[in-house]
């Protein structure tokens, strides 16, 4: 049977990604303190084409997702998943993102019941010029948080009350392939830079405990973004970061926003 | 050519809607104390088909919401719109679905500055056995409006402040085809069931007002829903009613909600 | 602690459904002919609550759904989930809606080679006036299921070729509890209903196989809706069944729709 | 009242961009050859916040985008809105991005029938270090597009048909203030590119010209992609492009996908 993609292709263009996109598939991430987690990734997977060749083979890039299902995943030994597609296309460069719901088990703070909770995640994993001198390898960690954020400005103007809502803190975190951060470490140090953290269960006790405690820590998206940018400054391990805090404010019907990228 | 859709089917199963679905088109509403507005509806639009026939023939909807685009609706004048596919299909009984973003001037509470709100509206409307002694004519309105919810429980059992959060109540009403509810009329009496309204613009002095009346009118998504449905069972014309009040807790990942559907 | 959803309301509302929507939990399902897979399920779950009380207690939702985490579901034993709930909460009636990504193995229809497909699938489940004389339980198992269609008329009045597209057939079904339907066999079956069943892997071998399966199978949304209510017609186990086909034409920016509910 | 956003914030952290997001408004797009159309935009609008401060002052960006609404839009003139903002939050630099559904007439290719086609469009534009020797306004531009494509292997393979499908083209540019690029024209161009343009109301005669169309056309998305490549390429007005395809696959569940990004 002819191969098409084969072809020569006179228009003299490099394409430099293509691939596949929403793919759902079954992973397996090992997880902090605890047995694996099957995870159902959204995949998109790429390599970079040279300008020869008028198609790149979009079954192969299945093919490699297959074969890692059942891989123990870590994130960062995601670089293998790249070499597979990359040997496996003859290409030279190659793009993967993997976003899934993740699940941890949260403890209510007072009556300390514990529930899961579900928070956004995604991989993202770049190589470039792979097996030359100029190979670049980069792996990115994103995390979705929801907290609670009060009104520092809604608690000072009023007699009695403040407005909060639930908002979202997205952060992204790139290391080296050596070094390794948690999804677990990374969603708890975005938890405490909030007016409170929140969870999937409370019980009376615990609803008066989240209400005083965001009382008491009033905070704008800007406040929220610079202890989270502060402590990622800190952290050694993260490389470049990207933070968001998008507030889904209770008294417009639109979102209150912040966003800071940082190199090191 | 052949007319593929108008060959014999032997299956004998009539089919009870057939049509075309997520056709996006601008359509002209008719506003209250204003003047009309262009709205860009995702519409679905359908037709029974009897069991003779293979296929409808799609292309006709689109005709007839083409000449309906220029036209200056009321919403419960759409049954001409279904007379006209009814009959280019010659078929018995259609359907059709508008949904579409309305905006509404709102005026802040103290500073009474003005700017635009938008809301989520659809027309709903249902033709069966047109031209029958069977004829059934329904004409819905469905609005869903957004609004702050403040949990009586947590300022109970505060020491102070209280947790709040954006809540949406989705209503929808019919009534007869020679009555008329404004959008912009029931919009209004349902933000007077909620906590406090909210407002795409507010200056400190109505942010201090919307906090305080958020906080001096604690409501479940239960006390919403039931100020609502009381101002529903008094509404003369309307003769049928759903109600739905979501709250994006702040304090948890899921939302609290409650239903109610009632006839007269 | 104050318990202010215990109070009395004096509006005389029964509100028909209060609960939670949109929590993410993990869930483990039998599967056919195979050990059980674990799916994150996006929950609804609500109860009915009498005209005297002011609220529910939405804590004790979580708490029964965690309970249910770790059982071992076959779909149609959710009454007992219902039950716990109306109990822990007194009330009358119970309704769950549980929506997931279910994964099968689906081997290309040439080659053979295996890859993992993904299905949108969902349990609904009411139980009213529990342990009454008028008790009714209902349980609904929805699954949708993308397939190819290719059209009828275009490969008639075409000198050459015909537009196809990726269509999606929704199917839910309600059977008794002693009964049994598993999703792996009631997808296999609307996927015979189609121009062309897809496949997440595909060969060149394949894909000359699913080309010309769906050349020589042209099939209306309309064709394929007929084919999916005979098989559901002659099912003896499904007492009630609901069908929609929406074809995401490759030559319009909308899709051609067909609906169907039928009882026995 | 006490103004807490102008407080002194000790942290010392200089935030990229902070603002507001998903904020709903109507705005008026002049159009090519015809009179102008409203819009109705998601927008988000951002500035820089200076490291002494502890918050923005968020209703200032409804004021103005308020102020906005009636004006008669250009897309490359939101320099001023820009402007505007940074001046009234005593800012450095700002952003905004406005995506928005755009109508244009479209006539079938055979029996020249009228109807309304609509894409979904956005406006970005970044002015950074305004009214210093380092200032730089960037403006872009983006269009979705749907088309057809038609697979070039499974055509060759086959004895007969070829799979095709839906698949949208998106594509951004970004060019100087004093020129400009129609919606328009950019759509026009890029349809051309694809297997088939596709149509929201097509007669029997026109099916029959699109399908012909597709099928005489083959084009895998690295085929589309290069052909809006090298268009763009081409274009003295564009100073920066940036292309994708995705192609709905009609015989898998996942996407085919190309990405491109130039400068010249």
């Amino acid at each position: 049977m002819k191969d098409v993609q084969n072809e020569y292709d006179s228009r003299g263009i490099d394409i430099q990604k293509v691939g596949i996109k929403n793919f759902d598939i079954p992973l397996n991430i090992r997880r902090k303190n605890s047995s694996n987690q099957i995870v159902y990734a959204k995949a998109g997977i790429s390599v970079s084409l040279p300008k020869e060749y008028k198609g790149t083979h979009m079954s192969r890039f299945v093919e490699v997702l297959t074969e890692w299902q059942t891989k123990d995943m870590l994130g960062s030994d995601l670089k293998g998943c790249l070499v597979s597609v990359i040997n496996r296309l003859s290409a030279q460069s190659g793009e993967m993102f993997l976003e899934f719901k993740y699940f941890i088990d949260k403890e209510a703070p007072v009556s300390h019941q514990k529930s899961t909770m579900c928070y956004d995640c995604y991989f993202k994993c770049i190589l470039n010029d792979y097996n030359t001198e100029n190979e670049l390898y980069k792996f990115t960690l994103g995390v979705k948080v929801p907290v609670t954020t009060l009104c520092p400005c809604s608690k000072e103007i009023s007699e009695y009350g403040a407005h909060n809502q639930r908002a979202i803190v997205s952060v992204e975190v790139s290391y080296d392939r050596n070094e390794h951060i948690w999804i677990e470490d990374l969603i708890s140090e975005i938890e405490q830079c909030a007016s409170s953290s929140i969870y999937p269960l409370l019980k009376r006790e615990d609803e008066k405990f989240v209400t005083e405690t965001a009382y008491n820590n009033p905070k704008f998206v800007e406040d929220v973004l610079r202890d989270v940018v502060l402590k990622l400054r800190e952290n050694k391990i993260v490389k470049e970061f990207e933070v968001e805090c998008e507030s889904i404010e209770s008294i417009h019907n639109h979102s209150a926003w912040a966003y800071q990228k940082e190199f090191k």
